[in-house]
């Protein structure tokens, strides 16, 4: 294993305190327990907007904290479940008497500290909800979970909730329309090498010089089968119609169409991918109104890319436009 | 090779497809020859500013084309410069009554093309000035240029003399800022892992697993040496030490620290570098009083980092400061 580190051990708080010297006018961290918490929080009237999860996903969660998304995120050390009381001191710190929402990506781990959190801060009387996310389509069961994964969704929930509570809707409209997108979005991921986790040393897997893991989740886990690789436009067709057909999406549908690098996919693959993902929906009659394309929500070094479709409607198009003000991103201001 | 393209050959218009797709408010694609082009081009009273160079490395160049940074890019097939006659076509789409400035990385092939391409354009009727940045202090000659290379600080100076040309400077005006950049701006980078060109099919150069190649170039050439794998904060000290000595930048200074992922670094890793960049260099008396961290300019899929320290003065710091709307670079709007 050769990386950029120090000891294995000091990897997630090292590499917070980069974002933080980053990213100063937007975030703070604490590095005991670890936090990345907006820069002027708690916002009195504000539903604070909490996530968070293993670390090695970066940009998220960290790199979307600040004005118009995220109040905090709370890293665990890579891919591994923050504990309750990181979370409890992230509800603290940011919370407001409008209240608190958690979006929770669906993993067994972060499921139930999430929930024990939530517990802890009500019986303080602090007003929290959660909500969890498991828009992968590939398994309904897996290594690190029981039910569907929480992927690539979890970006566009993230943005959509943090505009909305910037916005100052109030905790139950908040939770109502993060609920909505969560019925609304679809990913798939695939996976051309594996990550290797610090402390592990080793390659999460192995894939022949020839195989792609169809249905990867991000810590590497596995997906539906492995396929022999293929060219693209044949990939990108295979990925589409896993999300398309279950949702399902259909004709006249109007889409926000997100193309994501896992970490270490060139550039040039990934627009191109984005590219055929374009042309196939507009051949199906869904019309692509919004795009995101870029490494969001990755598994380390990992080669692969994921696609995610939500379906939109004018709220939903008009809380993405919203401006925001993140490490990872950042528009209208 | 695993990757996820379709014919090699297609890779580079294929890719450019998808870019068009994902930002068509602000740019547009010409497929022969391969262009990126400012989608308001050309404006009027504006100096128009080109770069261009071989494929590979994106976001840079095509990622920056937009209001605020550049006219027009123009990319060669992977790791190949452009051809003039695409140049001159650039040229030609973008440039008002103001005239032109083109930014060229120095490598031999891009160094020629670009030169013969300005006499083409000059013959023509237009104001065209060149600019050759070559940043990179690790070695004096290299497998594609003599001299010294062209690396990260190219992004600084597109980004700069593209905020100048946006203020209306003069031709004269926009080629002094830029040389001015030139001037002040050193780079150096590592890589822990080699690229694969589609083409090739097979990765550029081969490194043992304690071993990293100190001094990279961003198509994979040599740099000074081959130096056993060793912590990131030794690491990050030996590539700041290149580059203060060189200038030197020195107690006192006001810099910009970009710190640059070669394409499959992790983020956290690269956050992890940049935090102890940061603090070296506070160490050392120089403020670091603008950053820029992200995959900005890659050599496809290559682990490893890039860092570039930029002297600033109160115009430099305006310039990047100024508004800037690309795929890659967004902020003010």
């Amino acid at each position: 294993m050769k990386k950029i580190i120090n000891d294995p051990a000091d990897v997630v708080v090292e590499s917070l305190r980069g974002l933080a010297a980053a990213h100063a006018g937007v975030l703070r961290v604490v590095e005991d327990p670890a936090l990345v918490v907006r820069a002027d929080a708690p916002v009195d009237g504000k539903v604070s907007v909490i996530s968070g999860g293993g670390s090695g996903h970066e940009p998220l969660h960290g790199g979307f904290v600040g004005p118009g998304m995220l109040d905090a995120a709370v890293p665990g050390a890579v891919f591994t479940s923050p504990t309750p009381d990181a979370v409890q001191a992230a509800v603290e710190a940011t919370t407001s008497a409008a209240g608190a929402l958690l979006i929770v990506k669906n993993y067994t781990g972060d499921v139930l500290n999430f929930e024990t959190a939530a517990e802890l801060a009500a019986a303080e009387g602090a007003d929290v909800r959660s909500v969890v996310i498991d828009d992968d389509v590939a398994v309904a069961d897996s290594t690190f979970t029981a039910g569907r994964r929480g992927v690539g969704g979890t970006v566009l929930l993230e943005k959509i909730a943090g505009a909305a509570a910037e916005r100052r809707y109030s905790l139950d409209a908040v939770e109502a329309v993060a609920r909505r997108v969560i019925g609304q979005v679809r990913s798939i991921g695939v996976a051309l090498t594996p990550p290797t986790v610090p402390h592990a040393g080793e390659p999460s897997f192995t894939l022949a010089d020839d195989e792609i893991e169809f249905g990867i989740g991000i810590h590497g886990e596995p997906g539906r089968e492995r396929i022999p690789a293929e060219p693209a436009d044949q990939l990108v067709a295979r990925m589409l119609a896993a999300i398309t057909e279950d949702l399902p999406f259909e004709r006249g549908d109007r889409v926000l169409l997100f193309t994501n690098s896992m970490g270490g996919t060139p550039q040039v693959e990934l627009y191109l991918a984005h590219g055929i993902a374009e042309r196939l929906l507009a051949e199906q009659g869904i019309t692509v109104a919004r795009r995101l394309v870029g490494p969001y929500i990755t598994s380390l070094e990992m080669q692969g890319i994921s696609l995610t479709l939500l379906k939109l409607d004018d709220e939903l198009v008009e809380l993405w436009d919203a401006w925001v003000n993140t490490p990872a991103l950042r528009w209208g201001v």
